[in-house]
């Protein structure tokens, strides 16, 4: 598995629309056959603080994902939302094991 | 959903031990009738840096983890394997529904 966690800031006045576009984003994602999970959070102490925590079977499924139309209906639609540019951090899984994902 | 994000960064020797550790918490922890997901993750680029991602169905099932024995013995057993201070981020789910976590 090829986890990666992306950090995303919005602007305060983008929170809900930024939620929408998302969460759609999010149903599209979870779709796609290289995809474990795709859950999107939102932080209690900060609401204009997120983490997408993306699971992917394998590295060509990264590249896939970021080949999709909804990904680039997403990433033009967020662009101007966010306070500062994001951030994300790639992992392995130590649990649970690949195929419980 | 109550999803906490815990963020370690261990001493570098301490990462096999800690692996095991946390991978043995992890399996006793995801049988807790108040817990979802409790996954572990290693980054790739920086082994000595987890996260643990613990998706509670409610504030009380984190405080009921916390009086678990597993995780007293978890807790105890990694403490000399700090390289820091842990910290953990807590988080609202918008995608998934709470149904499928």
């Amino acid at each position: 598995m090829l986890i990666v966690h992306v950090h995303v800031h919005v602007r305060s006045e983008c929170v809900q629309e930024f939620r929408e576009a998302t969460i759609e984003n999010a149903r599209h994602s979870i779709q796609e056959p290289g995809i474990a999970r795709f859950d999107v959070v939102q932080r209690t102490d900060d609401p204009t603080r997120f983490v997408l925590v993306e699971a992917y079977y394998d590295e060509a499924a990264t590249k896939a994902h970021k080949e999709t139309s909804h990904y680039a209906k997403w990433r033009d639609a967020v662009a101007p939302m966010m306070a500062e540019t994001r951030t994300s951090v790639r992992f392995t899984n130590l649990f649970p094991d690949s195929k419980d994902w």
